[in-house]
C-alpha cells in the first residue's frame, strides 16, 4: 500500500511539474536580477525583506514564551502545541489558497494579476507564473504575518479549548478570513482604494494582523466561555495565576525584537530610508507604553507590576504598527501612552463587565489597540511619508477612511467569526470536558505533562 | 613566571604579525571594495552572508534548548556544557587546521589556492594571503556549520558520555573528519566534480553538516552503549522522559529561525534571487513534516504528540537543506512529508531493533534525513537553478551522483568514526562510571546541579 | 480630568509638529536616497546598521536570561523588572537629552551640528533638522548601546537594590553620565581628538559601554553594600547559588549572537568590508576566553565549571569590542585569553579582598575588561584598518592615547558615579529593608513571585 502511495505522489508531482514548466515566471531570478543599479536595488530590498521576514518568524518564539508564562502549568503543553501547529497548518493553507485570495489582482509580483476589489484569485500553490522569485519573497513575508494573527487567538482560548478546534480555525483564518480582509487593505482592495485621504492605510497591520487576531480572539473566548473557576457565582472574577513570569518578560523582549522586522520590514524596501524613522517610532512607542502602565499601576497599587509593564510595551507596539511610517517621533510616544491606557481600561472592562475570559490579555493588547492603531494614522500622520495627512495637518479625510476601515474590520470579524465558531461549536464542540479542564489538558490531549520529569 | 609568559606571547605575536604583513591579502577590504556596481554587489552579498552566519550561530541556542528539554534534570548541565564548549573548541581547531583542509584549493577566496581533489592545504590560521576580508567572511559562515555538526552529536551521547571525551571528538570532528568530507563536496573535491549530472550537490549541507553529525552520533551512541535503565533484560526499551517539553518547542522554533540563514544564506549571495524560493521551500518542508507526524501520531495513539510534531518539522528542515535551492515548492512539501515518515520509522528501528540509545533523536532526524536530503536533490530538482536536473525532468544521472555521495558519506563516517571512537574508548574510556550515571553527571563533572537553588 | 489631559497633549503635540515642519531635515528619505551608486551604498549601509541595532536589542533577552540565572528564585522578578524597565526609561531619556549631549557637534548626521569638545547640544527630541532618516538611524543604533550599559549595572546590585532607585540611575546614566563620556570618545570630543596616535579609539564600546556599565556597577554595588549573608562576621564570603544555570548558558549564547551586531555593526557600514574580520575576531576571542577559563578551572578544581566558561566567553567579547576592528586574528585569541585570566583574578579580588558583592560578576566581566579592551587597541593594532598602530607595529603613541582614555573613564565614573549614588542614598536610600531582602524582593516590590503557580 505504502509503495502505491509513493508512486502516486511521484506521478502527480511530475504532472504538476510539467504544468509548472510551461507557465513558469522567473524561478531562478536570473531574468529579474541584472548587474545594474536597478538589479542591485532589487536585491538589496530582497535581502531586507527576507531578513525582516525571518525576524517576524522569531516572534513565534516570543508568543510561545509569553503565552506559556501566562497560563497554568497543567495546560502549558497544550498552549505550546496550539501555538506551534497553527503556523504549520497556516503555512500550508496560505500556500494553497490564502495567498491567492489576498494578493491576487494586486500586481505586486508576477503571477498575481487576477483579482477584483473584493477578492483575489491568482497565485494558488505558487504555481505557473507565480513560481517566481519575487512572488516567493512576498509569500514568505506575508505568511509570517498570517501566522502571527493565528497565534494571537490561541492566547485567548487557552486552558479550555479543544486542540483540533484550534487547528480548524487556523485553517479558516489563514485560508479565508484573514486573506479576504487583507486583500481589501493590502491587495488593491476597496479599503485601500477609498476616495478619502489616500485611502485607508494600515502600514504593517495593526488592523489586518493584530486587529483580526484580537477580535477573532474575542469571539472565540466569548463563545467558548470562561475557564472553570474564573468567575464566582456572583459574577466577580478570580485571578488565575500564570506559572512563570520570566517567560512573560522574555516573550515580550523577543516580540519587540521581531517587531522591528514586522514594522520596518513592511516597506519591503530598505531603499525607502523611512525605515529608520519607523524603527525609532516602534521603540519609542513600546517604551512609553511600558513606562506609562508601570507608573499607573504603581500609583494604584504601590507595586511595580511587571505584567502590566510588558502589556504596555506590547500595546505600544501594536498601535504603532499601523502608523509608525507616517507619524513623527513625538506622536509615537503619545500613541504609545494612549495605547497603554486603552489596554488598561479594556482589560478591566472585558474581565469585569463583559465577563469574557482572556488568559493572556490578547483581546485588549492586540484587538482593541489594533483599532486604535488604525485611527491613529488618521490623527497623527504629518504628511512626510506616503502622502498620508492626519488631523494634525488640518485635514480630517484620512481619519474618515481609517474610521471606515475600523468599522469594516469589526463587522467582518464579528459576523464571519461568530458564524464560524457557531458552526464548529455545533458540529464538534469548542471546549474540553470540565473534568479534563480541572485536571489539565496536557495529559488528556497530548499524553504527557510539559514537565514530565518533575 | 606570569610576566615571562606574557613577554613570550607578545614576542611570538610580533613575529607572527611580521610574517603576516609580508604575505597579507586585503585585510582592510579597501582593495576589494570599490565605489562601483561590482563593489556594491560584493558588499550586499557580504552583508547577506554575515547576517546569515549570525542566524546560524543562534541555532546553538536552539540546540541547547532542544537537547536540554529531552534529557533528565540531573544531566542538564552536562548537556549544556557539551553543547557550549564544542563550538568554542571547534572554532579554534577550525581556525588552526579545519578550514584549510576544507577550502584549500577551492579558490573561493584569497589565500585558498593550494589543494587537490582529496584535501586542501592552504589558509591555515587565516594567515598570509588568507588574512583577507573575503576569506574571513567565508570562515565565519563555515565555522557556524562545523559547530552545528559538532553539537548534533552531543544529543545522541547525552546522559552518559564523559565531558572531556566530547571535547576530544569535537577537536577531531572540526579539525579532520568534517573538513575532509566537506572538501570533497564544497571545496572543489572529487564528489563535487563527479562526471554525473553536474556533480554531487549538497546545497546547504544535508549531508555535509547533518549527515556527518547524525551518522557520527550513531557511531558514538552505539559504541558508548545505552543509558543505564534504557533497556530491560529482555531487550525492550523504556521511555526515559525529558524534563521540560517547553524547551523542546522553543528550541525547535529557534532552530527554524536559524535555518532560514542556514539555507537561504548558503548562496553566499543575495544577488542570487533564488534565495526567496529557498526560504519558502524551507518553511513549507518544515510545516508539512510537522503536520504529517502530528496526524500520524494522532491516528496511532489518539494523542497530539508535540515532540513528534517538532521532530517532523526538524526532519523537514534537514531534508530540504540539500535540495531547497533546486526543487519547486510542491516538491518541498513532498520532501518534508517523506522526511517525517522516514524519521518516524527510523526512530522506531533504532530504538527497538538496533537498540542504539539516542536521547534527543538526532540520528533519525539529522543522520537518516541527511541521506534522504542528498537523494532528494537527484529526484525533485527541476532544472531551474544551478543546472541540477533530477528524475522529474527525466534524467537519472544526478541521482547517481547523489547516491555516490550518500555511499561515500556513510563509508567515511562509519570507518573513520568507528576507528576514532575505538581508540578513545581504549585510551580514555567513553562513559562515566555507572554510579555517576545513576546519580547524575552534573555534580560529578561540573560540581553543581543545573538548578542549584531548588 | 482625563479629557483635559488628552486635549492638552494633543494641542502641545500640534505645536511641536508645526515647529517640526519648519525646521525639518529629510524625514522621508527621498532627498537622501537617489537611484545611483551613492544612493544604493547609503541604503545598503542603512540596512546593515538597522539590522545590527536589532541584534543588539536582542542582547536584552540575553542579559535577562543571564542575570536571572545568577540570582536567587525569590528575587528573580525584581531583576527582570530592572532589566526591562531600564531600557524603556533609557530610551525616553536618551531621546529627550542623552543623544543630543552625546552626538551634538559630531556632524555624523543632519541636525547634529552644535557641540564642542566636551559636550554636544543639538538633536534634542530628534526635532527640527534632526527629524531625518540618517539621524533616526544613528539614534536607534546608539540607544541600544546606552541601554546595554544601563542593564549591566542591574546585575551588580541585584537582590537588594530598590527598584525605583534603579529607575533613577537609569535616567541619570542614559541622560548624562553615559552620553558625556560617549561624546568625548565618539562625538568628536577631546579623547577622540587626542594628538597621540590617531586619537583614542574605542571601536564598539569596550570602554564607552561595558567600561561605564561595569565601573558604575562597582560604585553602585560598593555603596549599596553586600547582600545579607554574603559575608560571614570574619569577612569570608559565602557562595549564594543562582537558581538556574541553563539560563546562564542560554543568556551567554544570546549575548554572543547580539555581539556580532554590536561589533561588526559598529562600522555603521557594510561597505567597510572589514566587518568580516571583526566578526571572526569576536568569535575567536569569545572561544579562546571560554576554553581558557574552562581548563583553568579544571586544573584548579577538577570540575568543568560551566559558569566560568560562560564568563570567559563574555570576557573575550567585552575585550575585543574595542579592538576587534584593528587587530589580526591571532591577536584576537590572545586578547580573549588575557581577558579571561583578568576576569578570573578580578572576580577573586573583588569578592575576597575588596568585599564588594556582585551577584552576576559584571564588574569583572564588563568593567575590568572594558579597560583591558581599551588598552589592547594600543598593543595589538596592526595598522591594517583605520590607521591605528599599536605596540606590535613598533609605536607606543596609540597606547598612550588608550591609557589616557582608561584613566579618564575611571576618574569620570568614580567621581560622578560616587556623587550621584551618594545623593540618592541620602535622599531615598539604595536598598530594601533587611527583612524584605531575606524574604525576597519580588513580593514586596512587585506584588507577586516570579513563579506564582508553583
Amino acid at each position: 500500500m505504502k509503495r502505491h502511495t509513493l508512486i502516486f505522489i511521484l506521478l502527480s508531482g511530475i504532472l504538476v511539474c510539467l504544468a509548472n514548466d510551461v507557465y513558469a515566471g522567473d524561478p531562478s531570478g536570473s531574468h529579474t536580477y541584472s548587474e545594474s543599479i536597478q538589479g542591485l536595488k532589487f536585491s538589496v530590498n530582497f535581502a531586507w525583506t527576507l531578513l525582516s521576514a525571518f525576524l517576524v518568524f522569531n516572534m513565534q518564539a516570543g508568543f510561545t514564551f509569553l503565552g506559556a508564562g501566562f497560563i497554568q502549568k497543567k495546560n502549558t503543553l497544550n498552549y505550546l502545541a496550539m501555538s506551534f501547529v497553527d503556523f504549520c497548518v497556516g503555512a500550508l493553507v496560505f500556500w494553497l489558497v490564502g495567498f491567492a485570495l489576498m494578493f491576487g489582482g494586486s500586481k505586486l509580483a508576477p503571477g498575481l494579476s487576477n483579482g477584483n476589489l473584493f477578492v483575489g484569485y491568482s497565485g494558488f500553490l505558487l504555481l505557473g507564473n507565480s513560481y517566481d522569485v519575487s512572488t516567493a519573497m512576498l509569500w514568505i513575508f506575508q505568511i509570517m504575518f498570517a501566522a502571527t494573527a493565528c497565534t494571537i487567538v490561541a492566547g485567548a482560548v487557552a486552558e479550555r479549548f479543544k486542540f483540533h478546534a484550534h487547528v480548524l480555525y487556523s485553517v479558516f483564518l489563514c485560508g479565508v478570513l484573514y486573506p479576504i480582509f487583507g486583500h481589501w487593505m493590502w491587495g488593491k482592495g476597496w479599503l485601500e482604494m477609498l476616495p478619502f485621504g489616500v485611502g485607508a492605510r494600515d502600514f504593517a497591520g495593526s488592523g489586518v494582523v493584530h486587529g483580526i487576531g484580537g477580535l477573532i480572539a474575542f469571539i472565540a473566548a466569548w463563545m467558548t466561555g470562561p475557564r472553570y473557576g474564573k468567575y464566582n457565582p456572583d459574577g466577580s472574577p478570580n485571578v488565575i495565576h500564570g506559572h512563570n513570569l520570566l517567560y512573560i518578560v522574555i516573550g515580550t523582549l523577543i516580540l519587540i525584537f521581531g517587531w522591528f522586522g514586522f514594522n520596518a520590514g513592511s516597506t519591503l524596501a530598505v531603499t525607502e530610508l523611512r525605515v529608520s524613522v519607523i524603527a525609532v517610532n516602534t521603540f519609542l512607542s513600546a517604551a512609553s507604553g511600558a513606562v506609562t502602565l508601570l507608573y499607573l499601576s504603581f500609583c494604584m497599587t504601590k507595586k511595580s507590576d511587571v505584567i502590566m509593564t510588558c502589556n504596555g510595551a506590547l500595546a505600544g507596539c501594536v498601535a504603532i504598527t499601523a502608523s509608525g511610517a507616517y507619524v513623527p517621533h513625538w506622536a509615537a510616544i503619545i500613541i504609545g501612552i494612549i495605547a497603554s491606557l486603552i489596554t488598561r481600561i479594556s482589560l478591566h472592562i472585558i474581565e469585569t463587565k463583559l465577563k469574557v475570559d482572556d488568559p493572556v490579555g490578547v483581546i485588549s493588547v492586540h484587538g482593541v489597540n489594533g483599532l486604535w492603531g488604525l485611527l491613529s494614522v488618521g490623527i497623527f500622520s504629518d504628511g512626510t511619508y506616503g502622502g498620508v495627512k492626519g488631523l494634525i495637518t488640518g485635514s480630517g479625510w484620512q481619519l474618515l477612511a481609517q474610521f471606515i476601515a475600523c468599522i469594516t474590520l469589526v463587522v467582518w470579524c464579528f459576523s464571519v467569526g461568530t458564524l464560524f465558531f457557531f458552526i464548529v461549536k455545533r458540529l464538534f464542540g469548542l471546549r474540553v470536558p470540565v473534568n479534563v479542564e480541572r485536571s489539565g489538558i496536557d495529559v488528556y490531549e497530548h499524553g504527557t505533562s510539559c514537565y514530565p520529569g518533575l
